[in-house]
C-alpha cells in the first residue's frame, strides 16, 4: 500500500468518524432542547462531512482504499483524533462547553495533520496533509472566535 | 405548537436521518471497495447535513424544537421519507443502482416538501417548505444528469 493511499484511507476514516459523531451530538442536543448547541454540532458535522467528501474525490484515482479494521489505524487511541471524547460532552453542555470541546477535537485533527505534513516520505502525501491541516486551523480560528464573542472579556 | 415549528420538526428529522442514512452507507461501500457509489452516497449525505444546519439556523428564533417520538410524525412509514428502503441497497450495487435509489430518495423528499407547500395553513411554513422543495429538486436534477452521463443512449 503506498504511502498516499495510507494517509488517505486514515484521513477518510478521520473524518466520516468525526462527521457521524457530530451529527449524533447535535441530534442528541436537540432531544435536550439545547438548539444552540445542537447547531454548533451540526456545523462542525457539515464540516467533516464535506472534508470526506473531498478526500473521496481524491481517493478515486487511486482506487479503492484499504479495508482497515479499527486496530490497524495508526492513531495510538480506539477512535480517530478529532472524533472526541464522549466523557467531556453532558446533558448540561452549556455553548461554551460544546465550543471548548469541538475545539480540542479540530485541534487535535490539525495536529495529526501536521505530524503527517512533517513525517510522511512522500511529497505528495506530506503537501496533502498540509492541506488538510490547514482547514481543520481555520475550523478551529472560526471556533475560536465564536467563543470569544460570547466570553465577556475578563 | 405552531405549524411552522411543527414542520420544521419534522424538516429536520428528514433531512438529518436522510444523512445519517447516507453516510452509513458511504461508509459501507467503501469497506466493500466500491469508492464510486461511496462517493455519492457521501456527496448525497453532504446535501443533506448541509439542509439540517440550515433548518437548524431557521429554527433558533423559535426555540427549542418539540421532541417528537418515531411516532408523532406525520409520515405514514417509521422512517421519514428520503431516508431510502434499505431493501433496495445490496453490496454489489453499480453506481446506476445508487443513483437510481438516491433520485428515489430525494423525490420522495421534495414530494413531502411540496405537499406541505400545498397543504400547510401558514403562508411562512407554505414558503419555506416550497423552498425545501426546491432544493431537493435541484438534487434530483444533479442526480438525473449523473445518470445520463453513464448511461448509454439506446
Amino acid at each position: 500500500m503506498s504511502e498516499l493511499v495510507h494517509f488517505l484511507a486514515h484521513a477518510l476514516e478521520l473524518e466520516s468518524r468525526a462527521g457521524e459523531r457530530y451529527g449524533r451530538l447535535a441530534r442528541h442536543m436537540e432531544g435536550l432542547g439545547k438548539p444552540e448547541v445542537a447547531a454548533l454540532f451540526g456545523r462542525m458535522g457539515e464540516f467533516s462531512f464535506r472534508h470526506a467528501g473531498e478526500i473521496r474525490r481524491l481517493a478515486l484515482p487511486q482506487g479503492p482504499l484499504p479495508r482497515l479494521s479499527s486496530w490497524q489505524f495508526d492513531w495510538p487511541d480506539p477512535e480517530p483524533p478529532e472524533v472526541g471524547d464522549l466523557a467531556r460532552t453532558h446533558a448540561d453542555m452549556t455553548v461554551e462547553e460544546a465550543l471548548d470541546f469541538a475545539i480540542a477535537n479540530e485541534r487535535s485533527g490539525r495536529d495529526y495533520y501536521l505530524r503527517m505534513a512533517l513525517s510522511a516520505a512522500d511529497a505528495r502525501t506530506r503537501r496533502m496533509a498540509a492541506g488538510f491541516a490547514g482547514e481543520e486551523s481555520e475550523h478551529v480560528q472560526i471556533l475560536e472566535r465564536w467563543l470569544e464573542t460570547i466570553t465577556p472579556p475578563s
